[in-house]
């Protein structure tokens, strides 16, 4: 089989897996009280690239861990990203309505419904992690608690939205989205791992130098497809960030420059792999999926 | 010592305990991203009665646990209850402006970092109670995140959306509550009894029979000084309540049946604590400010 088709089959069995495994973990659809239930289902099912979910299994290969062991960090991941996406969504924040090409989750059950199922399915993502962690649950929950909070996932949001309108170098983007979108996608390999095999120090510092370049990689494209892209190919509204005065990669290195930096980030991801030899397979090929992909 | 006297100061000793446990967990206010953590700080420290993290360190007392040892779940369950009043008073829920005769956490510090503020705190409890957790981090962390989750705290809260002018009978009304205060007070309770000697099954029982009886003890009791105090003495907007044509224990039953459900629920959570003797103590007089407190 050729390596593309070969991973195609690959993430599109464990973007499966995983869906069946937040099909499993959250409350059916007809449980009290059935609007949280709906808009929480609505949020986590039916579409997105579970791109956490798919490091977090290749994480947990590269350990030589059992897929089923890494059901619970991989669904326990999907779900504080599904939570970040319902609560970015609400008018307070990017206000926004189109989300995989649907009414985003305010829009579809309301202000209130939104917000709580947010909140719900946050607290889902622990029950998940703690109710079925190989290892060491407090480690993990730890770990997870601190990528999505004020000194992770959440810090990066508040920090983007203290700028818009204002503008941030190379640097200061970077550490923005260090933790908006980065701390979340290094705690999914880190996770991942977690279920097989310990890792040496140094074995953990070239992991998080691997996450950190293609969570960085995965934010330029973002920029450069928000500008390239269109609402029908990205299932959102394009050129959003834009309108919103936002800075972004593209409008702070040019479009021609920051192609050229997914190519460096794409590079250093593989390098960061090296040491692995083919156990590193399966997440360079997510490097190289997150750097070519066109929605 | 009168026995009054020696309860308010061992709840004021323990509140100020779990306030330093508290002030030390949440990241320094003039660590970035400032205005996110100021408004953490602001939402958490500062006030309330800490009747969550009294319950934790009472069933610590209850199951010989070392004070130290209940600082994690305590300060765990201050965080979610402060996470959820941040989001309850946001415009698109109920609208508050006022809460422990201060600014709601929304109109100081503007909606979107409240909303982010909260999103944050309910990560950091998880971190706190999984950093520190005595025991099996796997089950506390699970009990809390179920205590939170769409079938607990924020479950209640949906339930309670949905009822704003629509009519709940006494066993709705129970229901409700036991869901969107119970479940957290229950957790408090349990979590703070995992930090000591293990529990039989009907030990487990008494304990969440207490915990039940008291958390609507509480709700009846916030109903009642809803129609009777002023937001002086209560520190939030009196009156709140019947202005939203939400249904309370006084619309349900009464003022004077009201008051009488009190009593009743007093004595259910003494009687639960009967087979525990004298180490139910701490427990029974929670369950005495609880029914008799006046703000």
């Amino acid at each position: 089989m050729n390596p593309d088709l070969a991973f195609a089959v690959w993430s599109g069995e464990r973007a499966q897996r995983v869906a069946n495994v937040l099909d499993a973990a959250l409350p059916a659809a007809d449980a009290a009280p059935r609007a949280l239930h709906e808009a929480m289902r609505y949020a986590v099912l039916g579409g997105g690239k579970r791109v956490r979910a798919l490091l977090a299994y290749a994480g947990g290969e590269l350990a030589q861990a059992d897929p089923a062991h890494a059901d619970a960090p991989a669904a326990a991941v999907e779900l504080i990203h599904a939570y970040s996406l319902v609560h970015d969504d609400l008018p307070c924040m990017d206000d926004d309505v189109l989300r995989r090409g649907k009414p985003t989750c305010h829009v579809a059950f309301g202000e209130a419904t939104a917000l709580l199922a947010g909140d719900a399915l946050q607290s889902l993502a622990f029950a998940v992690l703690a109710g079925n962690a190989r290892g060491d649950a407090r480690d993990q929950v730890a770990l997870l608690a601190i990528a999505a909070g004020s000194r992770g996932m959440a810090g990066g949001q508040a920090i983007d939205l203290a700028h818009v309108g204002i503008a941030l170098d190379q640097a200061g983007l970077e550490h923005m989205h260090g933790l908006k979108t980065g701390a979340l996608i290094r705690a999914a390999v880190r996770l991942g791992a977690h279920c097989g095999r310990p890792m040496t120090a140094d074995e953990s510092g070239a992991l998080d130098r691997y996450a950190t370049a293609i969570g960085l990689a995965f934010q330029v494209v973002d920029d450069v497809l928000d500008v390239e892209g269109t609402a029908q190919s990205l299932g959102k509204t394009a050129g959003k960030d834009a309108q919103q005065n936002k800075p972004t990669y593209v409008s702070v290195l040019g479009l021609a420059r920051a192609k050229a930096h997914i190519a460096t980030l794409r590079a250093q991801a593989h390098d960061a792999l090296a040491g692995f030899g083919s156990a590193g397979r399966r997440l360079g090929e997510i490097a190289d999926w997150i750097a070519l992909r066109k929605h």
